[in-house]
């Protein structure tokens, strides 16, 4: 069995009140049995993109696995519900769950392009209108912390450490919960939030606070240190970190130019006392956080000073952690003063990261596209918001190279594309059309849910990849792709098409259900 | 006692691990039982405006009640520092609460300004130090969410209705229960969210979905309708729908310009049929979603000859519910239609309001400013970033037509202010300084925890009041400030002071720790 939700606040009340509304008024319709179909997908790729990462689906297949209401729940919804609404409907309501529901869905982790339902959700029409909003809570923010995170790993390349520090500045408590797990899933190494990290295995990492530096006096603190088997030698360090300091001190006044130099004080000795006193806690792997006073004038040789006397004594110092300031410029100076030629090697990002501050919000779309076998439209003034309707499979047609060419709907029922033969592809809004002749096809949906008509315990469902499995399903998907479609600025576009048969439905629905502005 | 917090995600490992390896160090340094003073405080309002509602202490306060760590938290944290860290570290940690802690704070929901400590927490360096991380992200959103949601209430005057409406675009699910909470407070009147309204007790609100009206077929579908006392009429409901429906048709065709009126359509059906159905199961208070095909050509139309219907019978009915386009010139267009008085008189907000699209983000920080009685400063290359040193009281000064003139910090030890005699109140950061006579003296900080030295059971706080009682003291708050400090676009400067004792001390601090660059 799939287990619990991860996060125990995703509860079959995390949903909107419409939805109840909407429930008892099909149910007092007679239609809440109908056989519905709904898609879930989303209209624009985040970030001026041309590409998202599709994640989140885990916690919705958990949220299925698991929903119904208790007691507590249909007491509550009596008590926001008209008095006139009968105890029938509530009776009906608490019988409520997920056996006679079918989810099929793009794997997670999977590079997706708009229009093309990421998950196809099938079942008594009542129970899959009340997984809406769940749903798309569950996968508008995943899928567009996860398509950030993929996104700085796209800029920063492979070699780079990646640290994601946003649980400060996320949306709610549990923003940043998300917000580590999906950042790992895009492609990011570590995250600084230690409940992420033991709740989904995630690598922790982090140095010390601005507050450890601040809360040192002077360098004879060090001497008071607790001692372990391998810092005997704090007696004397702060002894050796001057000597190193003053050895460093001709270097660093040449370093300046002569104007700046003129300006150079001694070094913050708060900071010098914290940077040895934290280096006799961690010995192995010293690094710093350089900017609490001034990165240049004393951060930098203060790390030095308290790196040499690490190293005379047989430890290697890891490197220095830039929190503030212009970061390109001081890690250029910084990196000409330890003559080395690292760079950067490692960005901690927070804020920009998990809020996704250039765009906070995915806007997923949940809609009717089918109901007892007849299709469905939602018409909007706004054509990106127009919905392809029928019950569709998605294939992935890939070229020579090896390279994903166009995704193709269909309908459900029409026989796969063909590797080697033709397939026509037609724009789904406009009369634009083409043959592809794929060297390989990949069918997008895959079944994960299929309820068994009441038989709870027969439901079955496949076995879902580890998060780290799926990051690094993500890692091959995103280097498949031709990387002119995965550009950060300017991207190409990636295109998207309906067979033949299914324009000629879609656009037999617009001409029925009325007038559309817009459509281009 | 305080009750364990509403979010079962804030545990102590909400928490990053450099606040850990911080721990250690202060522990191997001896440090960590220092008396330390933190401030919680903003740099900058969000949204370009002059004010913050400061929301989350409540959390904050249900956090610290609770904290320490578990055994599993432990074995965890063994597992990620490293293998040399001693065991009497951990035992250490695993004995820790909060009975040494001493927290004051600005009552929940006053309207806030920059660099004003929100809380002031107090206690042993390495406690205090681990509950940064999980305040500030306690307070980040909290404050950023409810200071939008005050920004609309502003706009929208008191007689709009305000329904918050983001619980699928929200980052992550509980970012949405946080967002619903706080928007309250800020000034919201309704939620969709079930789940904040049975944790919260905030009223929730909804009409029916897209999907409802798209699952009809034909007006034949009412008959079929469940009937119960009030709706035993349903039978020939379609009828008398059809029968307004073409006495509305004259009507309908006048309203549309020559040219328009050509493209007029016959309205339809499945819509209609939706309505008639909804109408049904909700005979009182009748609201309906017009866009789903053409507002004005079919929504509106097909609602009037519902409502109509519906009123022969005796029931009102209540509005419509607009989700898409130009909102402006859609309600203008369908207020004209109905030839009422009536404007626009509720507003659902959804992503920009939860996600504070704008500005996705507040930046608390959470500084050090006095260590075993010594003032402590964070100096930075970034000046809104400097923070003010020593503990502190702060006080709000009000003038003689009961606006708020004035904040004033000063050192926790100077005498309060007093009404009708001269203050001196210096700008934090030049020479600028002014004497104000307030009528008015209110102090800001409250005490809201009191450690008593190990017994965790003496522990006293206040009480605290409920969300709605909290909402109710910000709108006074946001009443009871001068108009111009609260306007959204270039509001005037609201001014935040320190006394001369307390500048005097900064700015030999500022001095003492070494250069700061762009100070202005």
């Amino acid at each position: 069995m799939i287990a619990r939700p991860t996060n125990p606040m995703v509860s079959s009340l995390l949903n909107e009140m419409y939805h109840v509304t909407t429930a008892y008024a099909y149910w007092k319709a007679g239609k809440h049995l109908d056989r519905a179909v709904f898609d879930l997908c989303h209209c624009k790729p985040p970030f001026g993109g041309e590409f998202t990462v599709f994640a989140g689906l885990e916690e919705c297949l958990r949220f299925v696995a698991n929903f119904g209401f208790e007691d507590c729940g249909i007491d509550y919804l009596r008590s926001v519900m008209p008095s006139y609404v009968e105890d029938e409907f509530f009776g009906s309501l608490k019988a409520l769950d997920c056996s006679q529901v079918i989810i099929h869905a793009i794997p997670e982790g999977t590079v997706v392009f708009p229009r093309v339902p990421l998950i196809r959700i099938e079942g008594p029409l009542w129970v899959v209108q009340l997984l809406e909003t769940t749903f798309l809570a569950l996968v508008n923010y995943a899928s567009l912390v996860a398509t950030n995170a993929a996104r700085y790993r796209l800029v920063a390349g492979s070699s780079k450490v990646l640290l994601e520090f946003g649980l400060r500045r996320a949306q709610g408590p549990d923003g940043s919960i998300s917000a580590s797990k999906y950042c790992y899933l895009g492609g990011f190494d570590f995250t600084s939030n230690l409940e992420a990290g033991r709740l989904f295995g995630i690598p922790v990492g982090g140095t010390h606070s601005h507050a450890f530096v601040s809360s040192f006096m002077g360098l004879d603190e060090i001497a008071l240190s607790r001692t372990s088997e391998n810092t005997k030698f704090c007696k004397d360090f702060g002894a050796r970190i001057q000597h190193w300091l003053s050895k460093l001190k001709a270097k660093f006044y040449s370093f300046f130019s002569a104007v700046e130099s003129l300006h150079v004080k001694e070094t913050n000795e708060s900071e010098l006392a914290a940077f040895g006193s934290y280096a006799l806690a961690f010995p192995e792997g010293f690094l710093a956080l350089v900017d609490t006073y001034d990165v240049m004038k004393s951060g930098v040789p203060n790390f030095c000073a308290v790196a040499l006397a690490l190293h005379s004594l047989g430890y290697k110092a890891r490197g220095i952690r830039l929190d503030s300031g212009d970061l390109s410029y001081l890690s250029k100076q910084a990196r000409a003063f330890f003559r080395s030629a690292d760079e950067i090697n490692g960005f901690g990002i927070g804020t920009q990261l998990v809020t996704c501050y250039k765009q906070p919000a995915l806007g997923c779309i949940y809609k009717l596209v089918e109901v007892n076998g007849h299709s469905r439209i939602k018409i909007s003034e706004d054509v990106a918001k127009v919905t392809i309707p029928c019950k569709k499979q998605c294939y992935r047609l890939y070229g020579e190279q090896g390279f994903a060419l166009v995704d193709l709907m269909q309908k459900d029922e029409e026989p796969a594309p063909q590797a080697d033969e033709p397939v026509l592809c037609r724009h789904p809004f406009n009369l634009n059309k083409v043959y592809v002749v794929p060297k390989r096809v990949e069918p997008l949906l895959q079944c994960y849910w299929k309820g068994s008509l009441g038989k709870l315990e027969k439901i079955h469902q496949k076995e879902l990849p580890s998060l780290k499995e799926t990051r690094e399903y993500c890692r091959q998907q995103l280097a498949a792709m031709r990387p002119d479609h995965m550009r950060i600025r300017s991207p190409t576009s990636y295109k998207v098409s309906v067979s033949a048969q299914l324009y000629d439905d879609f656009h037999t629905a617009l001409f029925n259900e009325g007038p559309v502005k817009e459509l281009r």
